[in-house]
């Protein structure tokens, strides 16, 4: 609970019709896109939807004297709890913040206020021949200061790269309410550190991000997809592999085991061949044709010698957006298969793709447990997801099995826990054995330097 | 002065003759590449010069229980004083650790110690066919943890990035002797706060780099190299500013004005047009060869609507070699002009690129001071060099002035201090004109959760 006197204090800063308390809007911000259990619900106290970073800041520097949890929030698509107020306060939603500041076209940079969308970003980028590259699945609905705090991933980045690498600069409100500014529109810029990266990926712990810079590039002119159905998991595993090795980069590679093309089948009333066991859809571009109908033939030539048994280019902009649909609806297509899907987000040395694919359908054999395996095969970034019910008392302890052996498998192959999704509530247990003792003790260094007294997002990560 | 039981605990880790304590060998270890005087000399106390990991920890451990400074070290030819050991203490030298792990052609990543020359990791990928691509000016004697520390940045930034957009994973010996390992192969790794470029650029305050994972490209096929000389310096920036708009993007495009050019001259015994007021030296690279052709071509329209007077396309690999030796010969031609230079590294957004240089040569003329102006125009890092006699008690004080104003000029058009020197001890002064005191403090804190007893790298960048 917070002092009224406190709450009218915070009517006082944002506007009294932006403070919300009802248990209805508390009800509605305390969940996310995560598979994080809706009850005991997770409330906070009080929802806070500022319009300036000035009142971001004059909240925070309330909340910072009076040791209220503050837990950022920008549309709660994260996949790991991000955005949930563990442990009540106040839900600061960055909704309103959602100005583009400037598009400067000579420098290929957008300035944006933390709450809009990506997807907001790529079109108005795109209108202007210009390409904001990152994509995670929820970019036509996830807001940038989200995609900042989880260093958002999607299916560019084989070829362009994740959020962190778009980031120039960044407008933060640290706990006690100071405003700073780090980085900016130089390319080369190493005047103290590197805050801005510190920043990006921190999930809300170190700061409230309330303006971004972003660096663009030129449109691609040309791209096209292709969809390459296999007759075996490891014939697609090797054509990727192999692509890669070539030399071949795409802009994108998703892989699909036969679990997923059910679901789609099931899902959009659509066929596959019978005997297909895996798919792939990938897309080239490039500045000039003939570079992508190269890469095209280059990649079908691969496929060939790798149990392709279905290869469809796209002929048409409408044939791409056909195929691109099938991998956009794939997660809730997956979702629809069991009760619950325990979806993971691992992330290995490219080259182990295939042995981590291997050793997940070992661990599925052995736990005997439905598996859906998807994900953005060309950057070694896995979405393994388990079909199951957990209200089954026999089945839960199979699962948190499976899902311990397969971050172990991932670590002992050199990966991480987190490609994408960041660690939030669902992996800190397993934080550790990523980074070890020392190198968490070094995350909450650096936190406590931030963070003094503990009010951001607590709870998260460790 | 370190307590004698401690120099032979010291002794003990690194072996007897690693453990250097004469006044010539405190000497060498005293000063760097920067214009920081080296009388009176920043002596340490000791030398250590370990070759394993675990030996900087046991160092580091000790040096922390005792609070003893220690001032690591690579190569020493930092710019801005960043291995020069200000308050005594152990000058920690890295050279002996100069072990290539591994060269990971599947992964495309190379893990090699900290001391090892940056200019080996290029050749030894290179023979792969692999691009290490970040190239400073040092690169053939500079050290990686060198590089590492300071953020290096060099001439084709503008294509391919700096260093820290090639560090994926670094070891890091903390203060207090603990060890932690940081990022890793996975392309994408969300696991935890991005302390891999949080320690990238640090300049050895928040913890000694004892290994790095490289992130490595394919080596570009195809390059060549162009000349091109103009009859005015407004020209010759108009060309790169053009350049880039129309979506050229140049491996790299170096800028010298006249007085760079006379330096050339005297230095190389080599004649430029009398006309010439400015050169571009710049690199063009692909994986095909029509591309470059088709680069060289529209570089070439560009310049010739630009006061173009010579034009060199490089025919031969010893050709584009002549034409770049030219401009690495640069700098020391430069300092040869006069008893002293004071060089900056400012860094500004590219297309304030020409209207930086003409500020610079106001200021120039405001204090009748002799300036060369070279720098990566390409990526908008500028090295104006003011050539002056710092013993003049008449000049010093205009110096100083003149650095303020470009230091001014810069930050007022959203640039920054240093494009890829460091701060150190050179640009300390001014820190807070670009982050402001909040930003400083912010950085202060993060150094204090990690080195509480300030023993890293102590007196530098604030």
């Amino acid at each position: 609970m917070i002092a009224s006197a406190i709450v009218r204090n915070i009517r006082d800063i944002v506007g009294a019709e932006y403070v919300l308390d009802s248990d209805l809007d508390r009800f509605g911000y305390s969940y996310d896109a995560s598979f994080v259990p809706l009850f005991p619900a997770n409330l906070p106290d009080l929802v806070v939807r500022p319009l300036t970073t000035g009142q971001v800041s004059q909240v925070m520097k309330l909340a910072n004297e009076h040791n209220i949890p503050v837990t950022p929030r920008g549309a709660a698509s994260g996949r790991t709890g991000g955005s949930i107020p563990l442990q009540g306060g106040i839900s600061l939603s960055l909704e309103r913040m959602n100005k583009v500041i400037e598009l400067d076209e000579k420098n290929m940079m957008i300035t944006v206020e933390a709450g809009v969308l990506t997807g907001d970003i790529y079109n108005l980028c795109a209108r202007k021949g210009l390409f904001y590259p990152p994509d995670p699945a929820s970019y036509k609905f996830s807001t940038i200061g989200g995609n900042i705090a989880e260093d958002a991933g999607g299916m560019r980045a084989v070829k362009y790269g994740v959020t962190h690498n778009f980031v120039m600069g960044l407008e933060v409100v640290l706990a006690d309410g100071t405003v700073i500014h780090t980085g900016g529109k130089s390319i080369k810029n190493v005047t103290g550190y590197n805050l801005t990266q510190l920043f990006t990926g921190s999930e809300g712990t170190l700061g409230v991000v309330t303006k971004a810079i972003l660096r663009l590039i030129p449109m691609p002119k040309y791209r096209n997809t292709l969809q390459l159905i296999f007759s075996s998991l490891d014939g697609a595993c090797a054509t990727i592999h192999q692509m890669l090795q070539s030399g071949v980069v795409p802009a994108s590679a998703e892989l699909m085991d036969r679990t997923c093309l059910n679901a789609i089948s099931r899902n959009r009333k659509m066929e596959f061949p019978e005997k297909a066991e895996a798919c792939i859809v990938t897309e080239v571009d490039g500045a000039e044709e003939y570079e992508i109908k190269k890469q095209a033939e280059q990649i079908e030539a691969i496929a060939r010698k790798n149990d392709v048994i279905e290869l469809r280019v796209a002929k048409t902009a409408q044939e791409a957006d056909e195929i691109w649909a099938i991998r956009r609806a794939l997660s809730p297509a997956v979702g629809a298969l069991a009760p619950d899907r325990v979806s993971e987000d691992i992330s290995v040395p490219r080259n182990e793709f295939p042995e981590i694919v291997r050793q997940i359908r070992q661990i599925a054999g052995k736990y005997n447990l439905a598996f859906a395996v998807y994900g953005h095969a060309g950057d070694g970034n896995l979405h393994p997801s388990i079909l199951c019910d957990m209200s089954d008392p026999e089945q839960a302890p199979r699962v948190h099995a499976a899902v311990e052996e397969i971050f172990a498998a991932t670590l002992a192959l050199g990966g991480t826990l987190s490609g994408e999704h960041g660690i939030g509530i669902t992996k800190q247990h397993y934080i550790k054995d990523a980074l070890s003792e020392a190198g968490v003790n070094t995350l909450k260094a650096v936190k406590q330097s931030l963070d003094p007294k503990g009010i951001l997002n607590p709870g998260k990560m460790w």
